[in-house]
């Protein structure tokens, strides 16, 4: 009774949270220019009654009385408990004070970009920063100041841990870079012919389809950020950018997102409206374990199977019967080469596969200094430059395209940097895994996804946030986060490109 | 102090009710069809959420204590306290009853009408009635009960006042559909020929546009009904519904939402997030004065401009050229004649100007029968044949085409069908004041909108709820309610229709 009691309230939340997303899809998608101000006032007033909702002390008192033999149960409990123990955690007056100021900060971070003005955005980000350490302060770990930020995103993580992994990759990952951009460069102008939108994304839909992305509870949309969001497992929106003269651009994009959303669709239906989908301590209606057990579903099915020289094979002659004028004199290998092009770069959203985490580690490592206070603000665009020439030995011409290219700082986003590289850590875990059931590995060949859809929604997406990365980890492949998997999955296709 | 304090707390109901709005946009536009039930939950949540936000005692205290000299904050409070009064009479048993009915009823009503087969609808229509006469009970205005159910959607009006109306129009118009059924008839082939549906939107739009509808604080969409929702003045959604093979349903249907649109568009904007831009009673965001008044509005684009002859004579070259094919030897005259023809036939909403009133009368004599016991559910269908026989002289073939017809039973609507008929009253109150001033005269005979759009918007939209129907008349046409201008305008028509 007092159990369905915490489910009935937790579902009020769901729905409240649930419809806040649909706010922000909403916003991104399809809202007039002119709806932004009262856009930001419904926000506001749905985030304040969330919150209201989920610190309520008659909420508190229900989860102390529940008295249950079910694990899941008690699960479900302490884990709301521990969620919402965070959130009371930041003072209401820290809260308000970074709402009214990331309005204000993103606009800054605009004209800073705009005018490459890093000196004018500067005071802001100061605030944001102070803000930022009260908030790792009140949360209070015990650990690093950035554990707390971090684990906001990814429980359990800690930077000591960040630290041990990124040192493995760099050692892996700058030598790799190294070769392949020494080796034979693969003809990218085939992808900047000019590609109808129209056939990109009939293209690009099919393929997800067949993936496993189900439109009858999803809905595919044109952003200029892409991105995937979910209003329960029922209905959870993909987007992307598609562009004319860039093809991989919006394929990879879809697929990424396709990840994310099959994430979502894959949730056990039990579980809908309960806590096991429902981040409590960001207030977010979301059904994945983490924010980098996402991002690895997104990862698998774009690099590990989208990038991948099978998929090609397979897939080549549909997108050339598709595209039969622009790529009539294009081979598969070379397509497959094309967009698996390595070429260091100064901006992370178009890095390649395998320098796309240098520009993640850069980010950690200045985002854990700015907490600890090692590192100041102003010192952020020598120091970005310098790291950008050390670990992929390129020259930042300028603070537009180094410190003020990234939209998360002024959005209040500290700490979610590196669940980027998690996911493609994961990615690879998972899909050795998977690919070494030889039904999974059978269906691969013939262009059958099925057989990885029902592993992938069978050992992740339905436990929901039920069970933490780590205990997702443990369970599907016996042992720990490592980065050994991705290292091996890099150090082969470079070998490939090579050959 | 307080009095901030009042607008803080309506402000946070109102971005509640908005939310509410674009949850059923968006369940009406573009959610996937897997998306139901989720959706459910997030509506009835919120819609919870907003009765207890607007019937919290502390907003009842916080009214109580405000002390104002100025004659609209006063207005704002007296209204919101008389608004939520209505509220709080209806007994939240009955509320919950009648939210588990409507999906069942709505469900039944879908079956029945697939079947023909009322009897199999009855019982739960009968629930549904027993539960809206405990409603107008509950409210208890001290005459008819219908009234209490007409006064949610048109303060002020009375079951007494309607009968007065529709004696006036049956008198004036049972004639005149004689006349003009025995009248030569246009032909109307012309209309059901193929006309590709992305023409017919875009040159609807361009006309909507020329009205004056702001597509920065708006949209377009389709759907198999067409409606205006609106979530603030600065975010106004229209749909319609085009068929290729049949033009004026497209057309007439966005001018109509368009008019609609541009009456919240037009709202003072210092009413945003207001009293008078929430209508506390229905839970429901909205800036229009009432049902009947925003149905004035759409009638008057739709109708009073729109099947004008003079809006042919201007535009009809415009219509030519975008379907030349199809209009090569169609005249003006020949168009017009047709998009205004006259067919008494069973069906409301395919019914043109003329006998619409007539069914509307039907409905309103019927609700009020059932609110106060003078007809019962088991008559129904006989009863609604000897009306529409007696009414248009058209023979009812099946419960289909008779008393099952309309949506708005199974959907809790009782009381709402009188507002469309007052609609069309006022909206040639309206445009006769109007078109008497020689500077909008001059622009309606140069295709020039915008000196009406401004008159209506100074003197009807841009007061929002601050005003009531019966003021809004007073106000601009020096008196009170008076079919007197819509009979003329009709008998107009009719005479220009048989010349």
């Amino acid at each position: 009774m007092t159990y369905a009691a915490f489910q009935t309230a937790i579902g009020r939340i769901n729905d409240v949270l649930c419809t806040l997303n649909l706010l922000n899809w909403d916003s991104r998608t399809v809202m007039p220019s002119g709806g932004v101000a009262a856009r930001a006032h419904q926000i506001a007033t749905l985030t304040d009654i969330a919150r209201d909702m989920a610190t309520d002390p008659r909420l508190a008192d229900l989860m102390d009385s529940i008295q249950t033999n079910d694990p899941l149960e008690a699960r479900a409990v302490a884990q709301a408990r521990a969620e919402i123990d965070v959130l009371r955690k930041i003072p209401a007056q820290i809260i308000s004070d970074m709402a009214s100021l990331k309005t204000h900060a993103n606009a800054a971070w605009v004209a800073a970009r705009a005018d490459n003005d890093f000196a004018g955005y500067a005071p802001v980000l100061k605030q944001m920063i102070g803000l930022q350490r009260e908030v790792a302060a009140a949360i209070g770990t015990g650990g690093h100041p950035y554990d707390a930020m971090v684990q906001l995103y990814e429980p359990g993580m800690t930077y000591a841990r960040l630290t041990a992994i990124y040192d493995q990759l760099k050692t892996a990952l700058v030598p790799l870079i190294r070769a392949a951009a020494d080796g034979p460069q693969p003809r990218t102008d085939i992808l900047t012919r000019s590609y109808p939108i129209a056939a990109q994304r009939k293209f690009g839909l099919r393929m997800a389809q067949a993936m496993g992305y189900d439109l009858t509870h999803g809905r595919l949309d044109d952003t200029v950020h892409p991105f995937e969001i979910s209003f329960t497992r029922d209905d959870v929106r993909i987007t992307s950018r598609f562009r004319d003269t860039w093809l991989p651009g919006g394929l990879f994009a879809l697929w990424h997102e396709a990840g994310h959303g099959m994430y979502e669709q894959g949730i056990d239906p039990a579980f809908t409206r309960s806590v096991f989908a429902t981040d409590l301590s960001n207030l977010y209606a979301v059904g994945g374990a983490s924010f980098g057990m996402h991002e690895s579903q997104s990862r698998l099915w774009e690099n590990r199977v989208g990038r991948s020289r099978q998929f090609w094979a397979l897939h080549y002659g549909d997108l050339r019967a598709t595209f039969p004028d622009q790529l009539s004199e294009v081979t598969e290998d070379d397509f497959w080469r094309a967009v698996n092009a390595v070429r260091p770069s100064t901006i992370r959203v178009e890095a390649d596969e395998l320098t796309y985490d240098m520009h993640i580690i850069l980010r950690s490592e200045i985002e854990a200094g700015l907490m600890i206070g090692e590192i100041e603000v102003d010192d952020l665009p020598g120091l970005w430059a310098d790291k950008m020439n050390s670990y992929l030995g390129v020259t930042v011409p300028d603070d537009r395209q180094g410190v003020l290219q990234d939209v998360h700082w002024s959005h209040g986003y500290i700490g979610s940097f590196p669940t980027y590289t998690l996911g493609n850590i994961m990615s690879s875990q998972l899909f050795a895994k998977a690919s070494g059931d030889p039904t999974i590995k059978a269906g691969l060949d013939r262009a059958d996804y099925a057989p990885l859809h029902g592993w992938l929604r069978d050992n992740v997406w339905r436990h929901g946030r039920s069970s933490s990365p780590a205990e997702t980890l443990e369970r599907v492949t016996g042992g720990p986060l490592d980065p050994a998997a991705y290292i091996t999955d890099l150090s082969t296709k470079v070998g490939a490109l090579l050959a």
